[in-house]
C-alpha cells in the first residue's frame, strides 16, 4: 500500500521544520550532564514568578476545556496595545497563526512570497497548501523590498516579512516597509512577523498602520522576550474581517488553558520584559566583542541571536560544539552553510559558548 | 475591501465549532455565582495530584520549546499500548489530529464521509479543506455501517467513525466495525475516533487491527477520562507511513510542554482512570433513573454524557437551565433539536441538574 499516492501530492516533498536539538535528546545521545542550549532563541531568564503563579492557579481548572475565545487574554492584549478584541486571532504559537493565514488566503493556484534566509515556517506553510513559493534573493542577508515588489505578479496572494528576520537578525526600516505597503496592490495580503520585536529598539508602532493597510496582518509571539516558548502562544492582529476568517479556520481550543493564563501574566510583568531586553543587549555586546576578537564575521542582529560565519562548512563545527555540551543552530537549511546561529544567553553561558567555539575551530 | 473574495472560497460558509459556554462567560452574562458545567464532557474529578506535580515540575522549563517529537510521551504510550513510537502522531487535542488527517488525505476533489449526528469536527474539517461532505443517515441515532458502505464511491477518500459516538453515546459493535473494514476498498482511509473509549467496557483492543488494516487510523484523547481537556493532548495511532505523513503536516511544537508532561503523568495514574470510570458509571445510572422518573426519553449512552429528549424545542430549556446556573449542551446543530446533551458529573451536580431540568420543564 503506497500511502504517498493516497496523500495530497504536496506532502511528498514536505520537509518538516527541524527544531533545535532538545537538551534531553543530547543527554541521551552523548551521555552529557552539563549542557547549554543556545539553539532556539529562548529566554535565558527562566519562567517569571508571575507566570508560575498563574499556571499554578490555572491548573485547578485544567480538566475543563480552555476558553476557546481567549476572552481574558484578548482583553489584556487590547488594553496593552490599544486594539479591539475582534482584531486578534490567538494561535498555538505564532507558527499556528502563520499557517492559518497561509491556509486562509492561498491555495495551489497561488504564489506566496518571502525572502531568501527567511524563517523556515514560511516555505513549509507554503508547500503544505501546495502554493508556489517565490523566494526573493536577499540583500546583505536581509529583505530586498524593492526586488520583492518587482517580483509581485497577479498570482501573488501573500507575502511574509519577518522584522527582525530570523535567523539573520536583519531589519528593514519602518519607512521602507511603509513605502513597500503603499506600492503594493491592496489585494496582496502582507504578514509582518514581529516575533523578535521586543528586542529591537522600535520607534514606531506598526499597529497604527492597520487602519491604512487592511491587507496587513501583524504577528507576534510570547515565545521569545516573554519567555513562554514551551507554552505556545502567538497572535495575529489584523482587520476584524481578516480575524473573523482566521478564527473560522482556527481549531476551537488551539491555545491551552495554562498557556492563556501564562500569557496574561507575562503581559503584565513588565519587569521581566525589561530584564529580557537588558540581558539580551549585554549578551549581544559580549558576542560581538568575542567574535571580533576571534576574527569571526557575523551578521549584525536586532534579535536575541546572532549568526556567525565560521569560515568553513558549519556542520562539523556544530557537531564539535555538541560534544562540548553546547547546542547552537546550524542554518544550512536557510541557505547559510557556513553560519551558525547562536541564541543570546546568560553571561556565563555566552562565555562558555564563545570559548567552546574557539576550541572547536582551533581543533579542526 | 472584500476579504471573503481574497480568502479561500470554502471558508465563506465555514461555521466554527461552537464550544460549551465557559463558566466565566455565564458568570459575566447573568451575574451568577454558583454554576455547574455539564456541557463539554469534561472530567468531574478535577486534576489528579500526579498531573499537578508533573506540571509544577515542567513549568521550570517552560521558557524552552517543547520536545517537538514528544519522545517521553510516545515512549509511555508505546509501553502502555504495545505500540512502536513511529505509529504515533501527537496532536493539540484529538481535534488537531482529526484535522491533520483530513488535510493529509483529502482535498477539494474528494468526498469525506461521516454519520448523521456525528462529532461536529468532522464536517468542519471537511469543509475547511473544500472536500464534499457525505453525511449518511443514522440508524437509531448511531452509525448505519451498511448504509455507509453502500455510499462509498470512487471519490470517497476518508471516513470518520466515532465509537462511542458524540453526542449520541451510541456504539457500533467491534464485529460490525471489522466487517465494515473488510468490505471497504483498501484505499479509503478510516478514522476510528475512540475519544470516549475508556468509558466503554471494551472487550477487544482495536489497536491489534492495525496490522490487518493499514488504512485504519485510531484517534484517542487525554481530554476525557484522563482529565486533561484544558491541556490539549490527543493522538493518532496508525501505520508508520501514515504517521510519517501526518507528522510532516503537523506543526512542530503542536503539543505544549506542560501538556506533554501532564499526559505522561495521566497515563501512569491508573487510579484516576478507575475513579473516572466508576464515577461515570454511577452518574449514568443516576441520570437514567432520574430521567425515567421524569418520563423523559434518552439515548442509551456508552460515553460520559447522555442525550435527553426534552419533548420540545430544546433551546428554551437550555436557556432556562442557564438561568439556574446549569450549563448543558444544545445539540440542534447535530440534527437533534429536541435533545440536550448532559455530561455526567459528580453525584450532587447530577442531582442538581436533574432537579433543574424538572423545574424548567414544569415552568414552561
Amino acid at each position: 500500500m503506497n500511502f504517498h499516492d493516497l496523500a495530497n501530492p504536496n506532502l511528498a516533498d514536505l520537509q518538516p521544520y527541524v527544531p533545535g536539538k532538545p537538551i534531553a535528546e543530547l543527554q541521551r545521545q552523548y551521555g552529557l550532564k552539563q549542557i547549554i542550549k543556545l539553539a532556539s532563541n529562548e529566554s535565558p531568564l527562566g519562567p517569571s514568578t508571575a507566570v508560575q503563579a498563574a499556571i499554578a492557579m490555572a491548573v485547578q481548572d485544567s480538566t475543563l476545556y480552555p476558553d476557546g475565545n481567549g476572552y481574558l487574554l484578548k482583553q489584556a492584549l487590547s488594553e496593552r496595545f490599544d486594539l479591539a478584541p475582534d482584531q486578534i486571532t490567538l494561535g498555538n504559537g505564532s507558527n499556528d497563526v502563520l499557517e492559518l493565514i497561509a491556509r486562509c488566503f492561498a491555495g495551489p493556484e497561488d504564489a506566496v512570497m518571502f525572502s531568501e534566509h527567511a524563517f523556515a515556517v514560511y516555505p513549509i506553510a507554503t508547500k503544505a497548501i501546495g502554493a508556489t513559493a517565490i523566494e526573493v534573493p536577499a540583500q546583505a542577508y536581509g529583505h530586498d523590498l524593492s526586488a520583492m515588489r518587482d517580483a509581485v505578479t497577479d498570482k501573488t496572494k501573500l507575502i511574509f516579512i519577518a522584522n527582525p528576520n530570523n535567523p539573520t537578525g536583519t531589519v528593514v526600516s519602518h519607512a521602507a516597509l511603509k513605502a513597500f505597503l503603499m506600492a503594493l496592490p491592496s489585494q496582496v495580503m502582507v504578514v509582518l512577523d514581529e516575533a523578535y520585536l521586543e528586542y529591537h529598539d522600535n520607534p514606531e508602532n506598526t499597529l497604527t498602520w492597520l487602519a491604512d493597510f487592511p491587507n496587513l496582518i501583524i504577528c507576534r509571539t510570547f515565545s521569545k522576550a516573554y519567555g513562554l516558548a514551551g507554552l505556545r502562544v502567538g497572535y495575529a492582529i489584523s482587520h476584524p474581517e481578516v480575524a473573523d476568517l482566521l478564527n473560522r479556520l482556527r481549531q476551537p481550543f488551539n491555545v491551552n488553558s495554562l498557556a492563556l493564563a501564562a500569557a496574561v501574566a507575562a503581559l503584565g510583568d513588565e519587569d521581566y520584559l525589561t530584564r529580557a531586553r537588558s540581558v539580551n543587549k549585554a549578551g549581544m555586546q559580549q558576542y560581538e566583542q568575542g567574535l571580533r576578537e576571534m576574527g569571526l564575521a557575523f551578521i549584525p542582529s536586532k534579535g536575541n541571536f546572532i549568526c556567525v560565519d565560521v569560515g568553513r562548512a558549519a556542520g562539523p563545527v556544530y557537531e564539535g560544539l555538541l560534544k562540548e555540551g553546547i547546542i547552537v543552530r546550524p542554518v544550512a537549511g536557510y541557505g547559510l552553510p557556513n553560519h551558525l546561529r547562536i541564541s543570546i544567553g546568560l553571561e556565563q553561558d555566552n562565555a562558555y559558548c564563545l570559548s567552546g567555539l574557539a576550541k572547536v575551530l582551533a581543533d579542526d
